[in-house]
């Protein structure tokens, strides 16, 4: 694992509303708009997406909690990897290092190749190929032009 | 609100367990080891911090909930500001653009100067100016060297 995170995901129950904080906050919306909402934030992207999506995605809802009312998280980090074999590779090191694999490397809804893991602590990540978002030699992502 | 995200902090139950965890995915933390763990993530951080102390420096407990299972996430996002004054702007800000001000611009028990804002989905942004992680003209911030 390079030393990256990005995307920061939230979960939203309103995504316009949300959406259009964001806005008023002086951040610009990428033009993709399929029921998401992305801001390029430097280096690296912050996305919006319905609760409700994120949790069924990344399988939040089967996760155990280490106490009540932090079962499911409102947020989930995602890792790209340069590759489909990258993917595979990131999934394999976190289990190797005591992590758990939530959604084994699998095609994506969005067409790319991704899965995802928990740490330790039940904290999600996403690991994701889409060679749509770019990532430099230094690590940063970036939404299409 | 300069596009960036300088920290994410994910809350943990066990401190030790979960550095070691991103230890062994390769990441190497941080010499700031005051009940934390820090890693550099190119042009950001990662945290790592007891979701108790977390919960209880961001008010995470005093929100309300959209659905029961989500008061309390396990991760709140941070913009460093460039100043002092800037907190208070980007407070203002977020509170003018329908967010929710959940902790006033204040002294940092860490010695800076900050405070806490809930976007209109609950999600929590800590603001803060924290003299000793520089911010360079990128927007890029860095732990102490």
């Amino acid at each position: 694992m390079e030393p990256r995170i990005s995307i920061v995901t939230l979960g939203v129950e309103d995504l316009d509303r949300a959406a259009r904080f964001y806005e008023a906050m002086g951040l610009k919306r990428h033009r993709i708009d399929d029921g998401v909402a992305f801001f390029q934030m430097g280096g690296m992207i912050l996305a919006l997406w319905p609760r409700r999506e994120l949790a069924a995605d990344s399988g939040l809802d089967s996760l155990p909690a280490f106490e009540p009312g932090v079962r499911r998280p409102a947020s989930a980090l995602a890792y790209n990897a340069r590759s489909d074999a990258e993917v595979g590779e990131v999934l394999a090191e976190a289990e190797k290092a005591g992590g758990t694999i939530i959604k084994p490397a699998q095609r994506a809804f969005w067409g790319g190749w991704y899965g995802y893991f928990a740490d330790t602590e039940g904290n999600m990540w996403e690991v994701a190929h889409n060679p749509a978002f770019p990532i430099d030699a230094n690590g940063s992502i970036s939404l299409p032009q």
